[in-house]
């Protein structure tokens, strides 16, 4: 912010700029150049647009996207039912529409991922793969290759076992579970890295819409385990996506 | 209960009995012979008298103990405080109190488990040892062996496969844990034992004084687990002990 | 587990299995001999495969079934909506479709059941039926002998004591209530049978989905009993199933 | 009220009352002759004043008591600590300080019951005496007779039954529960008296401080059962008298 | 129940009884006289059969009334839905089902009420008619005089002011209220009445489905209220029928 | 009140009323003048008379709102939905249904603000516009100017100081927010003016429907901010409504 | 915002100020100019200076009103308990302790209201007064006269209507409620003034520590009543003044 | 894990080691080399050894203390009272106490930052410090580097502009926050770092002992934003070192 801060007043001070000219591009908050650097940093990151589908109509999808598309090279929208996405797929041709995930996705050309390291993904039943899913999906088009440990739950835990080593390969997990959620405190006592939790709202009775998995997670007796809020895999991947950068920033 | 009842008819029709002796013996419910076979049963099979210490005085206490040793072979109280468990072992020589477990213990002669296998008690951590202790003494006094597996929580889960084949020779679990709880489920996952789950209060913030391990346990992904109420170690040693005797029912 | 690790490792020793090989049978944890094993016993106790049906389409339950009675004399489905149900009976001609419990079932041959004493099932009201049915459906698939006690409720209590010699000839207890969730303290103050508690969602208003009769169950002031997640039939059904196998365990 | 204010406009109209005279009667919503009217009823009944102890010092404890005692001829107070009670007692002589229910009552004359009827008050365990004697304390401070049937819990039922002939000569019942706070249910189904339910905070755990037996109550499946506040002792009895001077006002 | 026992002994100890004949008699609960004699008892006072609707079929209601009229004078439904409640009334001619309260009765002739004083039912605003009616209904049907206040919600308290005189000739009074649910409070400091106070699941947001007048009711700094379940009309017409019946045996 | 009163009181002591008109005119509470009096000044200042929407028929609708325009020159009715709306505006042709708002709105003149200073309304999200758009619409009925901030959540900071002076120029705000309602916190820090704080129920998960913004609002760590209910655009501009004729009292 | 920056950068523009001076004033947000502006008129208006007392120790408290009182004619501390503000109170001598409140008060000089209208301050009952007292003391040191009106609470509804007439003389209602909170929505049936409602977490059992109040309020279905935190009246006087300046400002 | 485990038996195989040596070293897990190998990469990476220190006794603490240090070169102990950490430091000389963070630390030579980029620690209030400390000594145990943001809540969000590019340096960010909890929200707003949000027990009345917070961090609109247990300053710092690890590794 103050470097260009500073250089709009130079400018001024040098007639370069009108008061009036500077006035306009400090004017509120968005203009101070802060918002711009970060704009290009974004594109340059591989960051995409992204849409919260739900309660928008598939007029107000298409058109969105079709605006949208014409100036970024990755457009993500979440939270899209079958018939939306079919039609946004039909109009749009290059979009395409994740059943499972409920997503939608436009990709310009086809990117290698920005990370030397995966984000691994792991749920614990196959309930839990549209959360999975609506992650690895927008983990993949935040720039970061994926890998899926689905079907690990606790409940059959030499599953688990099985893959640790390759587990430990990833950067940084996202470990998704329903019922009692306990997957993450399991998961967290057997590898070092970053773990983001996703409770899910899959089960019953006392499981309250997600919220004995979410209060589980958030006891972790694990170290290393933080949460985001029910069903949230963008929100999980989102995260996991700027733990992954974090790496990259180190490593340029 | 029809047994007895029939016999007291006939021993009226006979003479042998006046209605007004088998009004006596039949009024109210506890006469109807029923609960006195209950009381034999409950002799033989090595069951403590059990009380509840929260909200007696000392002298409560040692009235009490003074007046039921007399009449059985073992007695139990629970959840007595230091102070009133020191008064009461001075005041009477052949009570024990257990510190950990908060009990006082009364045993005319050392017995025999009556099971063939023994009860495995399973916590998670170190914190989780008052109820653990609770569980084991209240399973020996009813008449249980009794084989701890402490300390084994899933942040740690090596702990727990080093002993697995030894929890594995028990009859019945006892699984306790604060924190996230998620203990239950791990074992359940493993072991094809009966699982009373026992979440404990022990954690902070959103474990909420136990609810946290409360809901885990219920919404288990594993079969075979059933809970009991928080911190409540006698309620699962006694439910566990319950479930010891089906075998011995059984094999008798 | 130990033990064909020892046994692994001597082969190695005395040349018997190659590195290689003992490595393949070692690796991950399921082939450290102890799955199959459980496997083995699974099968020989009449243990069936079971599936949760909630979320699954009518193919992939076909296909599942189609797949699993090849291999398996028992496969049990539970939360299976009518319209699916009619569908896989259609499909399958072996699989039978019950409405009230909501389950399907493939029995390849009608079994005695293994064990010699009852599953005594008692629930308060008609309206609890579903949970019941689906209790007694998975008691009777795992080898048990079911007894049942319907519409026993509190409300009405002699017709719970008419029916109480018959209820202690069982030996294990599942009490199924909604509304207020009583009937389990008032059956435990009367037996001396280990008690499953299964809570219903039974009720309107303050009754929460069942979090009422939950809580009931969870604060019963009558020991011996402990409890399961809200309508889960199935899982009090696989509960007193382990527990009846106690008694089978012991009297061998 | 019509009738007072119908009387003042007429005298008015006659001119035996100025209107600054009627003004000033009239103004505000007491003075329209509703209040006294009420006020000499609740005299003839027997009602006492009734202060709430909580929060008050012994000295406006005794304050208010030797004012209200030279206008009454039954003063009452509850929620008073051993401290405060003990103060009271000794500073004004004819105060009675009970310990258990922890109220303080003045009698100016000891009174007969005004009800044919007695009260009957039932609770679950020892632990529930306090609200069970605040409940009765007011129950005969207003005018009642009292019946008590203490310790009649459902984990013991045939002491309930013993006494079910007694329970049934009471007008209505006041039954109070903590733990999981079945009994009103169970008496409920065994009576045909109105019931007023009172959970009490006695129990831990999943108990929370009394939520569970107040649920349970509010969901009874037996029909005529209401409930008050969490171990509001003094507003079931308070609602008791009520209803028995139901009784008594068409009885007269 | 102890007088009829004595007498069925007197009788084996003559020979009028055989002792199996006394054993049936006595055997279980039921025929220990003591429900017989109740049964006649509900009779004589007007109290109907009734029938949770919820969850039943046209076909089970049909079947069920049918069978219930030919003995008793006086059935009674709740929780029909017009669609069911149609198809009953037009199957047996005699039954007259009312939309608002969802409820189907039938009165083998018309009776004159058993009390002498009203059962009040005030409510607060026109979206607590269908419990405010199922109450009344449940009321007449129960053999009371019914006086209906409706709308007199505290926003526009003058309007409870001007039948406060109407109010305090009933005996009882049920007061129904959704949204903060206050009224109860303002009309428990007008009036020397029993009140039972029925929350309504009226109202949106932070009402949370009837939680929060039920709280408010429960903590109403007003004495002499008592609360149900959330919309349970039915409830608090049972209750306050068995109180305005304290009054009648009362004047016997 | 009291002017009134003594009018009456003065005029029957004259003879100008009767004793029983005097008595018809102040017979209740609402014709001791007080409620007419407020007739009049709520006329005089634009307040409009509403209609809860919720629960009434297209008939009931058109039925009031026919009724309330020939005696009002304001009428609003929210919670209204799409079908119905479109059928009360052809009914009535000068009512006009907004989608958005879910409001119906008639007014016979349009009338110029009262307020020398406008409402400032605050959204954080386009999901919140109907709770916006329903308290703009209240706001103007009630003879408010409106200025509308919307999409101005934290998320994107710099939007709300783009307009800062522009929200400092109202009387009082208005702020919704739904996710975790942070924005009346923020707002709160930078402004001197009162804000009634609204939470929607937008969001999923641990959103409960709008109980996190709720609490968020309830905690608010800025001064100066008040809560209505989840939803509750009505009350919201109701509250601020009152709040911008304090001015207009004070500036008169 | 935006006059102060153009008037900086014509500054700049004009040579007045170098372009790093300018920098110095623009950089971070508070040298915007914004925060000065209203330094001064919180000056001007009479705002005090208030500490949040919990939580810091006597040390401190005095060191921050040394502090402050140089440089502030009003400073204002609460939650401060007896112990500390008596310390203070000695330490600095024109510092007022008031023990009900528990508010430490320094004025320069004794100051007139700057409003001609008073705030109202109604509480339901002496144990509310704590939380009044806080919000009184509070509304007087933010310049407002302030009108008591303490123990008006529902059960006694006569006492608020004797003081109808006062109430409706101020300007705002500050309504405190503990219990069932149902204050609020009483007096806002009554009076057209805003109301701010505050919940007090007096009372016991179902009343959740202020939770039953608070849903009370939120759920009120008197409109124009807004709600703050649990026990807040510091918060409800600090919304009553800033409401009771919009009169001020449109007045001036 | 494979690799040691192929090692092993290749060593079995060449009779290198005994099947009894081999089956001591693959007992169990943790022999399986896997652990070893994670301990060598916690000494490397200077993670210290960490004591939870809630109910553990000073003895208890002082031997703990004594044993770690002999091994390792950084411990670190939490949640010890002052007494506590008092007493600790003078049995062992190296170890200092921390009266803010409630922290013991040991250290056995002042190491290095590992990491290029620090840690930012931000938190809203004073009050909010221990918590905030908790964090930042462990973070600095770990071997990061961080910096301080304190009091930079949202109600004078200047503060927090004041200090944006400094927090924008870190590489991931630990934000606190008490009260409403919208601090995480605001800042994720801004920054393009993983947040780790941390709601603290601070507030009053709704603010329900942190849940307010917590629920709204886990709805935070602001993307980036995961959550960790109220209070747990440590787990935040635990988590954030990992992510920074991420870094390392990276750019190794």
């Amino acid at each position: 912010m103050d470097v260009s801060l500073k250089q709009v007043l130079q400018a001024v001070s040098e007639g370069a700029l009108s008061p009036s000219e500077a006035y306009d591009s400090l004017k509120g908050y968005e203009d101070l150049g802060y918002v711009k650097i970060d704009h290009h940093r974004t594109k340059r990151k591989g960051f995409p647009e992204v849409i919260y589908g739900e309660g928008k109509t598939t007029e107000q999808m298409i058109g969105i996207f079709t605006h949208l598309i014409e100036k970024h090279d990755t457009v993500l929208a979440t939270r899209i039912d079958g018939e939306k996405g079919q039609a946004v797929m039909e109009a749009i041709p290059d979009v395409r529409y994740d059943l499972v995930s409920r997503t939608l996705l436009y990709r310009k050309t086809e990117q290698k991922p920005l990370h030397s390291r995966p984000i691994g993904i792991l749920c614990a039943g196959t309930t839990d793969l549209p959360v999975a899913e609506e992650a690895a999906i927008t983990a993949r088009a935040m720039g970061n290759e994926v890998k899926r440990f689905y079907d690990v739950g606790v409940a059959g835990i030499h599953r688990l076992f099985d893959q640790l080593e390759d587990i430990k390969s990833c950067s940084v997990l996202i470990v998704i579970a329903g019922m009692e959620g306990a997957l993450p405190s399991v998961v967290g006592g057997l590898v070092n890295q970053p773990i983001i939790a996703v409770p899910t709202s899959v089960g019953y009775g006392a499981n309250f819409q997600g919220l004995a998995p979410l209060l589980t997670m958030l006891n972790s007796c694990a170290s290393g385990v933080s949460v985001v809020n029910i069903d949230n895999g963008f929100g999980a991947a989102y995260s996991a996506s700027l733990i992954n950068r974090v790496g990259l920033e180190e490593g340029e």
